[in-house]
């Protein structure tokens, strides 16, 4: 401590009250100042032009946290020899009534009447058809069986006496169901002037930004009757279901036989720097599902459900539903960016350390390809011998 | 090669074995010392205290992969003539009955019983009445329309012989839904004193760390009583329906008639270099839906869908409910932190490059402000001639 | 303007044609250059070894923007007193039949049938038991109440007369459910051997990059057979629930009884500077509801609904279902990176800057602990007095 008491106080003294700056060349070279310059002045740009002007990297950016809400509107009228004259209206092809980024349209159907639990022949194919009860175990159950077998061989369709297919009997709810033939065109062909209302909510956390699709420039005289269109009305928050599929440069009708999932894109990229009428959404639509490959298991997309009828015994049946259809999957997805200090010290610290890039370049050119090179040498380095 | 023998050898030898420092002009004086001392002070404590401290540079973050499950209890009563004395619970009122990250709770409802495929005439609106025949447009469907026209005029309401009102026919199921009053106060008042569990489980991947929103200091015996308040039970994850819509400053009554859309909000925002009890969740709410905007289309949140009966007669009918409710989307988002090496050194380096300014900030002062800057010019420059 | 022309256009001059470098010592000793190399040797090994190769810090990163459809295949066979010999298929156990990035399987289930709105017991707890009509309030309905109480107090067994047991009665859908004991073992055992194909289009919208998780190589015959396994089939999309909740490290038949919550995770990490075939999914699975701490309030995963029946008369009557099964929570996660300047500029900048810390350190050593220490200063350091 005593030892320390004049040297600490003497290197305080000068680490205070000295100021040290390098020792510097002044090299007067038309040449090598230009040069020194340029390479300067493109670092600066790149700084400048690329990193803070296009790139926004004075900006600290968050992720959107969304809402949505959907409504579909439309009724669509069939005519078969199994329903007859029939309306379908929302809360007929719309399944389950509400979901959460994603709405499902039924476009097309296979309907199992009266369905009851029983004994019948399975549907006919490779593993199910049968020559006699010996090609038929009880109790097995396939992945694709619709129900047990009961170790029994049976005529398949006793209804037309001339087709002697013999299947495996199965327990299952019976008749079980044909899904062979996929009906074409499709059932509800009308979904295509369908129209789906998208209601989202977009929340920036960081910067508590939060805003509606529907902007606040909006009547509601224009909302009742619009309908979206890439450059008329691109605000529009109200989608025609044919619009969108041809946005997506598919064809409606084909994709009502078998369904698919269609992507209705919503890009939320705003500059909160900038008044914030100016952070508005930008719709895309994407087809999803697999259209075109060849090695497709289950093309495009269906699901199956049932519904549950008592008779006047009690006993129970129900309605098999084999549901094909559009589900519109809303993904709404974007970066807000803010000016913030510490990205912006970053990228002007990196800067910075890059403008050292110009001194090396230029160091290496005036000491080793000029002619006055070892003119320069000596002038820049003074050497110090240790041994 | 050989000519690169002894230059080669000689340059690869200073390369390793000589050091070179720049040369420095230490100046003595007090003014620009302090000076120099206090810019690089300030960059330190900007670089220490807010990038490291306060922002947490030292960190390499990760957003949270989450999933949601939720329960419903309670039970309410209601008393209409068209009902009469009814009983909802939480199979009645929850639709559909399991959600992933949202779960909707119907708190009012227009029901319309006994709906079969027919003719009947349409709701009377601007579009729909007529005086004759010739107003109707047989096969016509709107956008907005319960079926499809048959090209007749008929009178609406033949139950009340005064009212003349005639209106076009459609093929819908009839008799068609009437939900221009919206019933008010709310059909399930009671559903304010509903509760929803939600059990929350966070992820983040990076750094393989799960959490639950049942913290583990928690017993099983508080779980079964207690209701989250903002101060006095902040973790308990049980929310009274009525409080979550005050906290969001909404009127649960008010908001109950046209439904609505509710967002709870789970922050876990998690220093993971702290011990993991440390990370807990943070509830808010907030209405997300536009409620008090002139221009709302649709305003609240409610959908349609049909209970499907089959009467002995075998002939489908179906009820109707459009049913006004709040959906709560649980909404899971935040970011963990831990050291990590990257960004540390990213961080350091541009706090080093920045020192750099204080280095040109001072030499500014020193050779253009000052009294003697010649002198310091002449001391700092060595002027090399080239022409 | 007058007075800056000469001096101006001096400054500018000299500004463009002069070019300024460090001074630079260049100290001859083996111990100094050679720790100064391998200190710039060390950060030059940090920045590329580590930040540029092992971090990819040169790339650009993306968040991956995912759909998720699924379909699940399997029958499974009951046999209870209460209901028969009854089969399951898809559209029985799968609730609600289509979800969007999770799916349900019902694995076991109490079912209450034939229920109608009326007066009956309330199940015996803590709280509906009661001696005398003073015990029971009427219109109380807690949060745990099946229904609103009338005021009376009965037997609540009237089919076992031995049994005494007297509790409230309550205003209810009649007979209240009794759900105090979980069927053991599970209901649908066989829900093991069913099998999930999940379908995955993922999306990097800042590259414009999509891929499928069913790869483009993985042939239609294949996938018709194929299960999922860790090692031989590690892209076969087709998962049986048995195998997923071993991997997982859970019994499922334990799992079956109480439900619980699976996830089913996907991780897209994606180096798109390397070939497309490359980006692969990866599935881990993680059962994502707390099973074993003793403070879980209602374990596993249940929910419940209802199927509604109408009497030959128009009485509305239920069947009230309790489901217990596994969700499988599809949780797609990941990273793509691809080459941009930017990141790569800030990490070369920072790495540049670190290379200022050997200089630093081994000006320390030469400065303060070498013997010539003195000597050393004396040719690095200039002194101008200023006072």
């Amino acid at each position: 401590m005593e030892t320390c008491g004049t040297s600490c106080g003497k290197a305080a003294y000068s680490f205070l009250f000295e100021y040290d700056t390098p020792r510097i060349v002044l090299i007067r070279s038309r040449k090598v100042g230009l040069m020194n310059r340029l390479v300067q002045l493109a670092i600066l740009g790149y700084v400048i032009g690329w990193v803070f002007v296009w790139q926004k990297g004075y900006q600290e950016t968050d992720s959107v946290v969304s809402s949505v809400t959907t409504k579909v509107k439309g009724v669509a009228v069939t005519n078969t020899s199994q329903l007859g004259l029939r309306i379908w209206d929302v809360a007929d092809y719309v399944i389950p009534p509400q979901g959460e980024n994603s709405v499902f349209i039924m476009t097309n159907v296979i309907i199992t009447l009266n369905q009851t639990q029983g004994r019948c022949p399975e549907l006919p194919d490779k593993t199910t058809r049968c020559q006699s009860d010996a090609d038929c175990e009880e109790g097995y159950s396939g992945i694709h069986s619709n129900g047990v077998q009961t170790g029994r061989c049976v005529v398949y369709n006793p209804a037309e006496p001339a087709n002697k297919t013999k299947t495996c009997e199965v327990f299952a709810w019976c008749p079980v169901e044909d899904d062979e033939k996929v009906p074409q065109p499709a059932f509800l062909k009308g979904a295509e002037n369908f129209t789906l209302l998208v209601k989202n909510n977009i929340w920036y956390p960081k910067f508590n930004f939060t805003k509606r699709n529907i902007l606040p420039n909006i009547s509601k005289m224009y909302l009742k009757n619009c309908t979206y269109h890439a450059v008329t009305d691109s605000f529009c928050p109200i989608f025609r279901l044919g619009d969108m599929v041809e946005a997506a440069r598919n064809n409606f009708q084909e994709m009502a036989v078998e369904g698919g999932v269609m992507g209705l894109q919503i890009k939320w990229n705003c500059d909160l720097d900038k008044p914030a009428s100016r952070c508005v959404p930008k719709y895309t639509f994407r087809r999803i599902d697999n259209k075109d490959s060849a090695h497709t298991v289950s093309p495009g997309y269906n699901f199956r459900f049932a519904k549950y009828y008592k008779n006047a015994d009690g006993e129970d049946s129900r309605t098999l539903i084999k549901a094909y259809g559009i589900r519109f999957d809303i993904m709404v997805f974007g970066k807000a960016g803010k000016f913030n200090i510490i990205p912006t010290m970053i990228n002007i610290g990196s800067g910075l350390a890059l403008f050292g890039v110009a001194t090396v370049l230029c160091d290496i050119i005036v000491l080793y390809c000029m002619k006055k090179k070892y003119y320069y040498r000596e002038k820049k380095y003074k050497y110090v011998e240790d041994y």
